[in-house]
């Protein structure tokens, strides 16, 4: 799991050092020796961590730290700020500059290794996330994930496991004087770990000393094992002060950790930080999954497109086969529809188009299968529905449709109807081309006899 | 980092050990005391890992790993088998069956541990791959994902890196009498790790001693960060025979291990388990990819699709207002269009649709943006293009189309041609819709001035 480290340092030996604990351990070291170099190697290279020096003669830490969060190509490398001093305001001051972390000069191993290898995690999901590869690139597929919006996003969630009550509530004082969040608190071990799904928080502060004698690890590895909240960031409170407990606390899932007593400042710059990247997670993962959605979603009216729907008519009719069930295919079309966009023109027709859909899909079962084919015309597949339940169900849909005027924006009412063409799928008659052109037949003939009809295909019939 | 363990073993003592020993590391431990308990614990909880004890009284180890791997439920969770002896013939059995490594009692810590990290660093990645959370489940998603067709893999590549030319001979041997791969080798460190991109292995086999004094160990953990080969399989070869070695190659990234001298056969199942893995990771990435690629891709031109053109267009407007650059934006429609569909039938007008789309991406440059915005309508906006470029682009696109007769498959020819209307954009005339409708006002003139011409919007002309 090692990677490539750049260390920034003016000082030889301080370059020298590092790289000499880091290779041994089996990182590849880049060095610079200044911030410009810094930057541009940082470009060039893009590590996988970076240790920065703060104090350097050209420009320092917090401003080079700074320029790599501001710049896109470097922004998701993590970096860790190497002080001398390490007072509060030096760590608050390089937080907000957008560092991930701190160490001080002389560099403990145990401190060192702990936070790299938990960077190098983080930065590896990332980069799974963020599709990095060349393929993705060449079409333009991550800019395109990237523009996605998201402005529905709510308001965050903290939770806290501190170690009495007391302590819990100047925590959430210093919080939300701070940031705009929600704090849930002042939980358990058993609590934390029972939160209802529904309520999951974004973001833990667990310490090591928790309530009724909690073991504040114990909760970090359960939270990070299990699935609902492996994705949270966790904040790791060490109350004994010992980098020992700081390193335990990384190597099992803390995304950050904080040295009590703390500044509380330092508490609430650490969680605006993790709550960033959290979000920033958050949002790869939705996008990736709104991309697949457009794959696979009508746009308009929300239902599944033709494609996902030739691909899942065959997973049912392979289920039908194999257990000799029936099943039914339906194609229906909205009655005199150009009509509709020709005098009432296309925003009346999407409209029509929408509320259709919904009425469809109020109408069937969870199983059923209800995709828009393509302008006017959508589809229903029924799993376990032979011929009588389809009748029903076709009847049903269809009345659904004449039973209520649809109303327009200009509040004028408008009556629509459907034609409905029916086909019975079965294991001898279970090819999805044969079923969608028998129903298409049927279809026709619901048209041919005045439509608003529900029709079978001839030899079911 | 830790997880959830299920540890199957009829000897009750032999589950509490494991549980104290995996417990003090905070994992969560799950029981079963036999076969059949084992297959029930392990579908309804799908534990991280497995420690599964070969001889137990209901069905042995070998039986129980062969189901779970059979099960898509639970196919993918790690199985390590727990045996008494250790023999190689035992151990390729298990392999065989399914399972991912071995343990041999009485069980060493450091082997526990090491194979348990590697084990669930593997499983984690998979389970972001899989995209296994409620959205994309309720979705259907994974399933529309899992039904995409890949039979376009070739002959899997393998790499060697022995300790000399003779050993590599004969893993070259037994490699190829058993696997249908292809074996590059015998390399060293440095050539190892400097492989053409284009012919990058799916699997490394890494000898601890390598040839001119290379370090396994430092290839392995180089090929691990490397982003290029971060998803190989990697099969370390431990020289030295020890158990801390082999734990130090599993914790640098190691897929896998092997103790020499070995058996063989132990190597070929051993990298066949390993190819299997990584088959199956490119293909949930590709898999991911390609469902990606159809939500901006016209599937009949290979054209990006109305919904990627609007967002992408927005780039390039974004830039040219930036830099103050002009950038033009051109609509183009096959002039009668309706006539070769009616007359010559749809397939002829989707040859016409793909063999145009074709001509268009020659005629354009690698910056420019060529879409199909819906039946025969296309776009193609160009960053960088005042009125002069685009007069000569839009020209140099009519004519590709008007000069050459389209060949239809039939062997008949059929003369095409295209109209196109074109507006310029700039920072003071940068709005997508604005200019969109520039451009169809430009096409309409192109077209009542007799088809098969290039007319500029108005105010620009």
């Amino acid at each position: 799991m090692p990677g490539r480290i750049l260390v920034v340092d003016d000082v030889a030996t301080n370059r020298l050092i590092l790289k000499a604990k880091l290779s041994t351990a089996y990182y590849d070291v880049l060095e610079a020796d200044c911030g410009n170099k810094a930057l541009e190697v940082a470009h060039r290279e893009l590590p996988d961590v970076i240790l920065l020096d703060v104090m350097m003669p050209d420009i320092d830490g917090f401003e080079v730290c700074k320029q790599l969060k501001s710049s896109p190509e470097t922004s998701h490398i993590p970096v860790v700020m190497v002080t001398a001093m390490g007072s509060p305001e030096e760590r608050i001051r390089g937080l907000n500059a957008g560092a991930d972390d701190f160490l001080t000069k002389p560099i403990n191993d145990l401190a060192l290794f702990a936070r790299v290898r938990n960077l190098m995690r983080v930065k590896m999901m990332f980069d799974e996330l963020r599709m990095r590869d060349t393929t993705s690139r060449e079409m333009g597929l991550s800019d395109f994930l990237e523009s996605l919006d998201h402005s529905d996003e709510g308001q965050e969630t903290v939770m806290l496991s501190p170690p009495d009550c007391e302590i819990g509530k100047s925590w959430r004082e210093s919080i939300l004087e701070n940031l705009d969040v929600k704090v849930i608190g002042t939980l358990s071990e058993r609590e934390a770990l029972n939160i209802s799904s529904l309520e999951l928080p974004d973001a833990y502060v667990v310490s090591q000393n928790m309530m009724e004698n909690g073991d504040g690890l114990r909760l970090v590895s359960a939270l990070r094992s299990k699935p609902e909240t492996r994705q949270s960031a966790i904040l790791f409170v060490v109350s004994d002060g010992t980098v020992e407990t700081a390193a335990r606390g990384l190597d099992l899932g803390a995304s950050d950790y904080i040295m009590a007593p703390f500044d509380p400042n330092e508490l609430v710059v650490r969680l605006r930080s993790q709550l960033r990247r959290k979000k920033y997670s958050d949002r790869l993962r939705s996008n990736m999954r709104d991309g697949l959605k457009m794959a696979v979603i009508d746009p308009l009216t929300g239902l599944y497109n033709r494609r996902y729907a030739t691909q899942h008519m065959s997973k049912i009719i392979d289920r039908a086969v194999e257990s000799k069930g029936e099943f039914s295919v339906m194609m229906m079309d909205l009655d005199r529809f150009k009509l509709v966009n020709d005098t009432l023109g296309h925003d009346a027709g999407d409209l029509v188009l929408k509320e259709l859909s919904r009425r469809l899909q109020e109408n069937v079962r969870g199983v059923d299968l209800v995709a828009r084919m393509g302008g006017e015309e959508f589809l229903v597949v029924m799993p376990d529905a032979g011929r009588f339940v389809a009748e029903k169900a076709a009847e049903r849909l269809r009345s659904s449709i004449e039973s209520e005027p649809f109303i327009l924006k200009s509040g004028d009412t408008l009556s629509v109807t459907v034609s409905v063409g029916v086909a019975i799928g079965s294991a001898i008659n279970c090819d999805a081309d044969d079923l969608i052109k028998q129903a298409d037949q049927a279809l026709y003939r619901a048209k041919d006899n005045g439509r608003n009809l529900v029709s079978f295909f001839a030899s079911a019939a």
